[in-house]
């Protein structure tokens, strides 16, 4: 099998028709075996405020309680997306939707109270992505789209952070495949001025990244995701690429690729 | 590969939490690979209400307009079919839900305006199931539930009724399996006195079909109920089984079958 993409793409893209739509589009084009993770967006606040439902903030985090579940499960899992299903296939990609409950493809634990209760909020069981399930699909095809949704085995369901639905599917894979990672956000890649989109770094590997904490240029905001990007490699995954969902499309043209990747 | 159930459940089901636990717990219990097909029930009329949303109606049935898309959207393919799947697989049962979108699984016409424009309403391209998606996930041990709901190819999510839907996955599977088909319905089965629940025929033949017709006692209702499982037998389905969700328990049990029976 030749190397599996798992990109994630956020509000940013969700949010904007035409945004989305395009990236959509050079989402189909990429070659080879592709799965796509999607965070939730702003239709859930919508939907929420329509339908009646206070919003509850801890230190600006969203608690999700029972109606908060409801609203994301049917959100995130349907309409969301079903339209990426729907939107996918016109487009000749065989996509399939997916949560973590499905195929139990990704159980999680409630995350436990301490000093906040986040209500009904998951963190993925380590080394437990049913990746056969996500093989099989792939194998014959087929796209695998995930909501940012996992369940506990207890028949219920849980918000999980997209980012770390990426992160996991990728790391499992990785275990037996070639697989890169793909974070699709608002900015054109890791920047050295956060207030310049040109200062994008375009290769940070181990000497790189130590390189630049020891100057410290970097947003405090990145230095996470940074983290993150490290610790897959660490754990298998071949190259993490962080960078603007428009630059999706030059990810297989080595002379004109944009966005920062990130290799051991 | 053994006899394949595709089973079907609606509102009465769906709509009792008790009667769905059962239910879920039973169809946990049933033997070899199985499909399970739900329809809507109540929620979505719930969570419309909740949302400002109104209903239209033309001879009674509900007309699906662009937000009343949506909302089955969200709420089918969401909210029911995840908490579906979150509770089988607290039972043990390695559920994934689906629509007719995903994998391609069923794809549709949207239904032509007459004289009534019923909406986002799909009625399913004849031999188009995507079969191969079915035995490979059946293969895995893999339980599909599949939401009523199907696309047109063009990016549009379509309203298509569960019976439907069960005995297109039905035929399809038919073609190279043993399938049966079985509907839960709120009587206990094809009932010869519409008030006597203890007036069940337990088996239908062709023959028994005829002359239940020429007596004339069966209730009009019921009568496309039973000319769609003739039909779903001619096009090879092994047996239809129509009776109430409490009674899905004894399907393997010869001596105790409760409901009725559909055969050649």
């Amino acid at each position: 099998m030749k190397t599996i993409s798992v990109l994630k793409i956020g509000g940013n893209v969700l949010d904007n028709e035409t945004a989305l739509r395009a990236f959509l589009t050079d989402f189909a084009a990429i070659e080879g075996p592709k799965i796509l993770v999607h965070g939730g967006g702003k239709i859930a606040t919508r939907i929420g405020a329509q339908m009646g439902l206070e919003s509850h903030y801890v230190n600006g985090r969203r608690i999700t309680d029972d109606a908060t579940r409801d609203l994301v499960t049917m959100v995130y899992g349907g309409l969301v997306n079903k339209q990426l299903v729907a939107q996918l296939q016109q487009l000749g990609c065989n996509a399939l939707g997916l949560t973590g409950a499905d195929g139990n493809l990704l159980p999680a634990r409630k995350r436990p109270v301490r000093e906040v209760d986040f209500g009904w909020v998951g963190d993925p069981v380590e080394d437990a992505v049913n990746a056969p399930l996500l093989l099989s699909l792939l194998a014959q095809g087929v796209v695998p789209v995930v909501a940012p949704l996992t369940h506990d085995e207890q028949a219920n369901m849980l918000n999980t952070n997209a980012d770390t639905i990426a992160s996991a599917l990728a790391v499992a894979l990785a275990q037996t495949k070639s697989v890169r990672l793909m974070y699709c956000f608002e900015k054109a890649g890791i920047l050295l001025d956060i207030n310049d989109e040109n200062s994008v770094v375009s290769l940070i590997d181990r000497s790189k990244w130590a390189e630049l904490l020891a100057a410290g240029v970097l947003a405090d905001g990145i230095l996470p995701k940074l983290e993150n990007a490290f610790s897959a490699i660490e754990k298998g995954v071949q190259a993490v690429w962080i960078g603007h969902a428009n630059d999706v499309i030059n990810i297989d043209k080595e002379n004109t690729l944009k966005g920062t990747l990130i290799i051991d």
